[in-house]
């Protein structure tokens, strides 16, 4: 079993590396560019479990491990 | 214009940020996780462009500044 996690900043959090990458693509030229954000994604491989015990699995490792919820806000989809 | 960019090491590349990653799950209790892979989610605001502006941007931008094309994989989706 397959899923994905996407780990990003929480919206009110001030995200200095999608600002300096953001002028990195203004000086490029892309002068449109408003915003850029980043954030992390991680791929696991949670080998055989039911998509229920994946579900309950991913919830808590995001929880406790793979995001900071004090600034970071996280969404998963489990691939079947 | 939104758009979403996963940047991940190729396969062929260790990763060795997921294999810490896997080994702290398994002591979490997690045995049964084969394999976890770090990569990077970037969130970009293009601002006023036409979806085929966006296509072309966001590949140039992948391949100039956003990804490593020698050991990084992208892909992108752009949001309407």
């Amino acid at each position: 079993m397959k899923a994905k996690v996407y780990v990003t900043l929480k919206k009110s959090i001030a995200d200095p590396q999608g600002f300096a990458i953001k002028g990195a693509l203004n000086k490029m030229g892309y002068g449109k560019i408003e915003d850029v954000r980043i954030g992390k994604l991680i791929e696991l491989d949670l080998g055989d479990v039911t998509k229920e015990e994946a579900d309950e699995q991913l919830k808590t490792m995001c929880e406790k491990l793979l995001a900071n919820t004090v600034i970071e806000q996280y969404e998963y989809e489990i691939l079947v």
